[in-house]
């Protein structure tokens, strides 16, 4: 078996956010799908059981998620991708702005955005499956290109951090 | 709500492929997503209910994805989107190999593979969801580019078929 093949699959570059009580944070996940078009749309999204963002959307079952242009770059995707809610204000020096579900919605350099419920959640060992429901959404600037992670490694020269869902030690 | 902001996620284009006794089918699909990257890594897939892949991935438990490369056509994808297994041989004209798990893999114009086991199934609407295991896997080109879902929009200018997963009457 060559797990390297999975290098190939393609996927987006997302912020997911979310709060519970005055509890904020936010996370860089590249495993944002939709698996139904009906009136509400049904999405999911596998988020590390180690990240904050991972026990405050557990306990909030609310998810805001940030579609990421190519105009972001490392600074802005280090803000949340290689250090923690836990310690650290992540909305500090961002733009962001509150979601009709009251949860930030990072908006910098991003395309739109999607509000959505959390209907279930799939223990999947180092992750959580969620499956949502959205709620609400919008464009914030259309003609922005939206960032592959293909182009985050081979452009902007990103890493996989450890908690991601496509992290191998043998990269 | 604007569901078209839906229509910046980013994919990939993959042909999922099942047997069930001697019954075989396969279809095209956007929904490959990994979430965890442990020994034997976990994958998503949804398919919607109405395609016969769907019944045969439930009868067997087994599923194989390949990665389409660009080299792809509206040709080879019309063999697998367009039309159905129920009614038609789709193993004919097309390059195959079959799995170490015995369920053939399309191999034509294809980067690399993975063979799956299903180990849960969540009723998803329109669609179901399967959670998989990788079993097995292996590259077939990695020279390959592997096609994205814009790509397969903008560039070969397919269409998204009403059976998909991001399908939208608006669209």
């Amino acid at each position: 078996m060559n797990n390297k093949v999975l290098f190939k699959l393609n996927y987006g570059m997302y912020i997911v956010s979310s709060k519970a009580e005055e509890k904020f944070s936010g996370c860089i996940v590249n495993t944002v799908t939709q698996i139904t078009a009906e009136e509400k749309p049904k999405l999911i999204v596998a988020i590390n059981k180690g990240n904050y963002t991972n026990s405050l959307v557990k306990e909030s079952k609310k998810i805001n998620i940030s579609i990421l242009s190519n105009k972001a770059d490392m600074l802005e995707i280090g803000k949340f991708g290689f250090r923690s809610g836990r310690d650290s204000n992540k909305l500090e020096d961002i733009e962001y702005k509150i979601g009709n579900n009251g949860i930030p919605i990072i908006t910098e350099n991003v395309v739109g955005y999607m509000e959505c419920d959390v209907i279930n959640i799939i223990d999947s060992g180092t992750h959580d499956l969620f499956i949502l429901e959205m709620q609400d959404g919008e464009f914030l600037d259309e003609n922005l290109t939206p960032m592959t992670y293909e182009y985050y490694h081979n452009v902007i020269k990103g890493k996989t951090p450890p908690k991601a869902s496509t992290y191998s030690k043998e990269k």
